[in-house]
């Protein structure tokens, strides 16, 4: 089974494109969780037990766990995900990228000491540095394109012959790097126009969409501008994540329902959008 | 102190340009060291402690330690360079990227957890990716521009505005990023001439300089290209990174003084092209 199977099957059994961002921060979880020793994954698990019938995926996000010394939350948090609840993806957010000696070790640590089903990956050092992780074939590769913070302007709008960078690595990405129907590319639900123009050039390729929620995207002209069609006629494409949102919803001890509060919301505009 | 004042005083001491790149291989390193249980950490110590008085700056490259699961051996390493040889900067090589809050942590990951004299981004982000970094006055943020594999050529290759996207990094970087006297770029010792145009467009700002050895970089070419001169007339700007010819030199007892002997050629190799 290619990754975008694995991806189109998990759209589908819980009818849902959302991913939930794991960002976990001692600071803003509840404080009878983050006094406990086992904190990181204590959160986690309670977050994703709460959650796991809404999303298509999970997405730890490496650095907040990186920062807290916590590889081997990390590691327990995926193994619980696999567990109990197989068909939702694992996506690993490290944006990682080196030349393609150093790429490998990156895949190693992604693919066989995390055993993610995808991680995200910077571009900018080319097709070297990507093809080590193309080489786990029925792993998902998602390419960083247009992000969606303010200065992603910066480099990625720069005009190159006629258009803006990032649709040079989109176009890349689609025509030459996706020989296995594994790559998606991360594009900001905070530039909807641009999603929109990257979704012309790559024809049904899946792509990841953060900034729903605290970083202001919208939901509606995401699902207008970045979904595709199945053979069904079911609007999919796209993985929408949100993290602190969801993550932060609740202080109390009710935090878990809280954040299943803010995730079926979510679902449900979401999926009222794509009818 | 700014870290390019550091820096200048590292280049001094030892009177060399020369970095070794800490990227530790179980395949590669001697048979008797690799059965050890502690064999990363005492690796690189060896290495370390056989040719610290050769260097301006060690480089653990994190890919290598994540996928050993060996985060406790490079804080350890980290620590025993810092306590032996407090010189000697410390670049931790994680090429980190991704949107602020998130590159926050990765700067709590490089300067408070591993607490490395500097790190390596990946611009690709823009600005609000990268002041995090920054935001670590004293500490070193060396982005890339020009990397030293095949496809670089890629993207960073690409004409925008009738130049090349790694120049508009560079200067982009050098005018508007570096107000510390902190940042560096990485340029690949495989292209001189791209380095010379890139040092014309950035005035003293100091290069990390990978792909001598392994990757084919010439030593004269790299001097001549990219070197500044400081007041005494001293030619440096330039920390010049070689990890793999210098490590596995060596596959017996005696390898860390072969990875001395293969350190100390490179250097005079360098100086005698500095003169």
């Amino acid at each position: 089974m290619t990754f975008k199977q694995r991806l189109e099957h998990a759209w589908l059994k819980n009818n849902s494109l959302l991913c939930i961002g794991l960002d976990p921060d001692l600071q803003r979880m509840p404080q009878q969780i983050a006094n406990k020793p086992d904190a990181v994954f204590e959160f986690c698990r309670s977050i994703i037990d709460a959650t796991a019938d809404l999303v298509c995926a999970f997405k730890p996000q490496i650095a907040h766990f990186a920062a807290l010394e916590a590889e081997d939350s990390l590691k327990r948090i995926i193994e619980h995900i696999k567990q109990n609840y197989s068909d939702v993806l694992i996506i690993l957010d490290s944006k990682r990228s080196d030349i393609g000696s150093t790429a490998q070790r990156y895949a190693v640590e992604a693919f066989d000491r995390y055993k993610a089903d995808a991680v995200t990956v910077n571009p900018y050092l080319g097709i070297d540095g990507v093809q080590p992780f193309l080489d786990y074939k029925d792993k998902g590769v998602i390419l960083l394109c247009r992000t969606s913070n303010p200065s992603a302007r910066d480099f990625q709008d720069l005009i190159v012959a006629g258009k803006p960078l990032y649709q040079h690595v989109a176009q890349t990405v689609a025509n030459k790097w996706d020989k296995h129907q594994q790559c998606m590319l991360v594009v900001g639900a905070t530039y909807p126009k641009e999603l929109g123009a990257i979704r012309k050039l790559t024809g049904d390729m899946p792509f990841l969409v953060p900034g729903v929620g605290v970083q202001g995207g919208d939901v509606a002209q995401v699902i207008q501008h970045g979904c595709t069609k199945d053979q069904n006629n079911h609007h999919n494409g796209l993985v929408i994540s949100s993290s602190r949102e969801i993550l932060y919803a609740g202080q109390a001890k009710d935090f878990a329902s809280k954040a299943r509060d803010k995730a079926l919301a979510l679902v449900n505009t979401i999926n009222k959008c794509r009818t």
